[in-house]
């Protein structure tokens, strides 16, 4: 039995040490991936990849926790992903919320990891995507990748998800930041935290405009709009409801496999360049790219000549 | 003599609408790229090149035709590249500003060009280069590329300057914004416009305070504070100082060399792999990708063995 083949077997078993072991070598890019990957085989594909999203002080942290309390209490393994773009801190280590770590610290059937945009080979999506497989594969029910802001690199790390959730608080003006982001395509569930504050009902009205406006076909998913109070444990059911509602329209409608297959031939893709990049930078004693440069910088050869020959000696 | 000879013999002799031609075939990836490259040859990396940004309304247009008039006065020719990640409008014929148009419409020693974000093959920032590339390579001895905002898309795009402007307006924020957004590290310098607005002072020494923060070598560039009320043309000077003497550090440090190097390193990076991304798309009759895809998301092979596969087929 290979060592990766012996962390697998113990991550499975609910070893979060193993785990954790299998997250930092796929994050990094290891060697040892493409084995993982095999040894992880169909059932990365198991679980159900939830997406959480919003700006900072909307309540994430408390609703993740209350989500992952109502899962375990239906016997669900569930992984945590808390993804920080602006971070430098990594690692199962160092974590924002405390609170949330020490609640599910004892239970092997929670694993929960923060991750942040450093040292990851071919960048946090990617990264977050192969921990993704990782958690699923070893035997997470259910994955719940969170990240801050509704930026770019939030957006896209919302594309590994199966269902994205927003969340949002009453009176913060995220709804129009919502629009302009382009939040408003990804999102199949907005949150309304916080409910009890002044200004609920016009935020929920603003979104119900922002989805009214919306084009979608006959039987396409209509974005769903839910109220909370995370912090007292209110309307967490009621997400619950929508997220299942939300999975049987997927699986019904053939939207899961659609969304899971362009995923896979995204990362395919990129990991074809990524190995196409790595070859190219090993051409000619690793000079290739840099001696090629130094030549269009100074005019005697245009790019595209320039790509053309380094493309000959690739393939 | 070919049609892009001609064109290229056109533009370099004043002519608008050949330009402009140019710059449609290279924005969207034409079959005559390469040919256009070689035929614009070494001149393409003789032209100064600017990047300005900055949100929006605080004074972009107004200073960009300000900077034009006065390189008209020396005699030098200007391209602008009005970018604007957020438009769908690109071209010619539209222009956010038609009073900068209406100025400089009947000289020929300057081309104004509107860019979006929509239509280009390989993303808006090598659209823009390829643009660049054939306003310097006609003949221009400035080339002028003003963005929208500070965000991601606008750093890549102010990447491809030899030196960048960052426009702020006083009490704004943008001071904070700008650090957030990581446009510290690629300003070389900072214009303050509406100068003769209340809070001029405090700005400056916010900028200032960042400036002193930042971790320089010996003889490395020191981030320029200019004031301005483009407006009434005041400060105009202070400016193009300000540009002529980080040229001329550009020039005798080596660093102008050096960035240039590392953009066309970039550049041909970026055409490589797109290159490797199109031959992709033709495996087995254009199947291949989403053959394996449907695969992996079925859990049948994993996505490291699906890129091995891909790649064995394209090497």
């Amino acid at each position: 039995m290979s060592e990766v083949d012996r962390l697998v077997a113990a991550a499975r078993d609910g070893d979060a040490r193993s785990t954790a072991r299998l997250i930092s070598l796929v994050e990094r890019g290891a060697p040892e991936l493409p084995e993982i990957a095999a040894a992880l085989g169909g059932d990365a594909q198991r679980a159900h990849i939830l997406g959480l999203t919003g700006s900072p002080g909307v309540g994430k942290s408390t609703t993740t926790n209350e989500l992952v309390r109502a899962y375990r209490q239906d016997g669900k393994r569930v992984g945590v992903l808390a993804v920080d773009p602006s971070s430098p801190f990594s690692g199962g280590a160092i974590l924002g919320d405390r609170v949330r770590m020490q609640e599910h610290a004892t239970d092997d059937g929670v694993f929960i990891r923060s991750m942040s945009s450093r040292g990851h080979l071919g960048g946090l999506s990617a990264a977050t995507a192969a921990a993704v497989r990782v958690l699923a594969g070893v035997g997470c029910d259910v994955v719940l990748v969170e990240t801050v802001g509704v930026g770019q690199a939030e957006v896209e790390i919302a594309s590994l998800a199966d269902t994205t959730l927003v969340l949002l608080a009453p009176g913060m003006g995220d709804a129009i930041q919502a629009v302009k982001a382009g939040i408003l395509e990804i999102a199949d569930i907005f949150v309304v935290n916080k409910a009890d504050r002044d200004g609920v009902d016009a935020t929920v009205r603003d979104i119900n405009g922002m989805i009214a406006l919306g084009e979608r076909a006959a039987g396409q998913w209509r974005p769903r709009v839910v109220k909370s109070v995370a912090a007292r444990a209110e309307g967490i059911d009621d997400i619950r409801e929508a997220i299942g509602d939300h999975w049987a329209y997927l699986e019904k409608s053939g939207e899961l496999r659609r969304r899971r297959e362009e995923r896979a031939a995204a990362e395919i893709e990129a990991l074809v360049l990524g190995r196409m990049r790595a070859r190219m930078g090993t051409l000619r004693g690793g000079h290739a790219l840099s001696e090629l440069a130094v030549k269009v910088a100074a005019g005697a050869v245009d790019p595209y000549a320039a790509a053309e020959e380094l493309l000959s000696d690739l393939v």
